[in-house]
């Protein structure tokens, strides 16, 4: 018997996630029945997604997410012991896959990374990565010379699009949260500006990075920056909404911002909202954009960071610590 | 030497228009050069998009909308003394046109309207009808059998749209802002549906009348009735939004709303903006919509309603009482 931890959401999240809304529990994996494999977890991901769709999920959960880990035992033959998979197991460090149909994507065999780092499969060339792909380039439809805009740009996601735009041609300007973040989105990533929206005016740094307007806008932080994004758009922009961080710890009931329907009625606006899953259903096309981004990385063209927190005791603490944007890349957790 | 009057904006609309907003002022209309002709308005249209273009346009201004009236003088082969015409030469009585392409479509002869009445030449059968025709179905493509919500129900471009939806087999409820309007639109356009904002639950009652949620969204409205909605809506749902008619005396600075955006990721919405000038340039399409509109109130597939203002004094009463929800159909302006 195999004993295995798991943490247990107990209260919806209200506000910033309380330590004890969670609860870690310990339990026995279940033996294996035909087609079932056991997985050790490897490397756990925090991700916004799991505070935003917790508001009206029945308590209690198991805390769902992504993990790479290593198949310990398998009744299951395309899924032998000492494969590296990808599981939405959440934050767990044993579990047994029984489905492999998730909520979000299909439980799937790492590709060969070609010596890339193992918790990439959580990042550039996992979830985030196909997020990046997709939302911008099917949603944004970019052209080169086009001036595309990025919030969140230092996060998993926005580090992956603002890359994808340069190689696309595009004219990239970045919002993080950070100076050093800015200094590594400009120096590191090829950003063309990048802008401290805690410290700068945006309006203003905005109009100076981008005289001629905004074709394309990725949004994973919504909020008044967004607006001041918007108000700025060219006719006919796109924007493509991944994200909208900068609520998620606010109470939906009472928290307002400035209406953007007078900017996409008057600027002729295209703005869609998406969810990474519809790229694997009902056809699963996540391999196509993963070989891609790993091409890109493999090239020099796309440069990754992972914000490592150590220990599985300390995945709340990632969690809280990405929702504060105190990630630079993406965060993730090593099973210790 | 014809004595013309014409309505000049002298300030920026703040919060409600102002009588004293707006000057009447007298003057001469300049000889006819070769290609000019002139022309007695006839009915003058007052819109929602003259309160929320006001907001940056340099003043003073003509107050700029459409109007249809009788050629009384030409130096132009192609628009022959007689004919009645369609301009956006605004609130005056007499006008000479000198180009043809104006800001929100190009003057054109009033079509045959076979026995149908001409102020719905600036109505059904014109601007508002073409906003109608395009913008819902080119921006929600709705599909037979789906759920489709109006706001506006009762205004000139609404009470189009739900009946275009009837038209194409799809579920129509409107939302309006008196009982008189709900029965106009229940009773005699066919919604099977419509509900007072102002006096019901609106959350429960588009429950109940939209069980399986919403498909398809024209906005003229948004506020907080567009939340509600926004909220009902099915996964990939389409949003047209042609206005925002309950913010456009609120000052855009100040005023906020709950945020949509978490609506639009979790149902991965597609949210689109328009302007109706986009089907008159570069390609015309408005006589394709036109036609077909007719053809549509001569079957008696789709009823109009007018609601008229005599006199070129009272136009700016006929005006902000549209903008007060007034108004059930199209508010027109009859020059006596």
């Amino acid at each position: 018997m195999v004993k295995a931890r798991k943490y247990v959401v107990k209260r919806n999240f209200q506000g910033v996630p309380k330590k004890d809304d969670f609860e870690i529990v310990e339990y026995e994996l279940p033996q294996l029945k035909t087609g079932h494999f056991s997985v050790k977890a490897e490397w756990i991901s925090v991700d916004p997604y799991m505070r935003s769709h917790s508001i009206s999920r029945p308590v209690p959960y198991d805390q769902f997410g992504f993990q790479v880990g290593k198949i310990t035992e398998s009744k299951n033959p395309d899924f032998p012991v000492g494969c590296r998979v990808v599981t939405h197991k959440g934050w767990c460090d044993y579990s047994v896959v029984t489905n492999l149909k998730e909520a979000h994507s299909n439980v799937y065999i790492v590709p060969d990374l070609q010596g890339l780092p193992l918790e990439l499969a959580l990042g550039a060339l996992g979830m985030p990565g196909v997020t990046a792909y997709f939302g911008f380039l099917e949603i944004c439809k970019p052209k080169a010379g086009e001036t595309v805009v990025v919030s969140g740009a230092a996060g998993a996601v926005g580090a992956i699009v603002g890359q994808i735009a340069k190689i696309k041609g595009c004219r990239v300007i970045g919002f993080a949260g950070s100076d050093d973040k800015v200094q590594w989105l400009e120096k590191e990533l090829g950003f063309d500006k990048a802008i401290n929206y805690k410290t700068a005016d945006v309006s203003k740094a905005l109009k100076d990075a981008a005289p001629n307007g905004v074709d394309c806008y990725f949004d994973n932080v919504g909020g008044e920056l967004t607006t001041a994004i918007y108000s700025q758009m060219n006719l006919y922009g796109r924007v493509s909404l991944c994200g909208c961080i900068s609520s998620y710890n606010e109470d939906p009931t009472t928290y307002k911002t400035t209406s953007l329907l007078p900017f996409i009625i008057l600027k002729q606006l295209k703005v869609e909202g998406f969810i990474v899953s519809r790229w694997s259903e009902p056809e699963n096309r996540w391999p196509e954009a993963i070989a891609t981004l790993a091409q890109w990385i493999k090239e020099g063209k796309i440069k990754t960071r992972s914000h490592v927190t150590e220990g599985f005791d300390k995945i709340y603490d990632a969690f809280v610590g990405m929702l504060a944007g105190e990630n630079t890349g993406k965060a993730v957790v090593k099973v210790l």
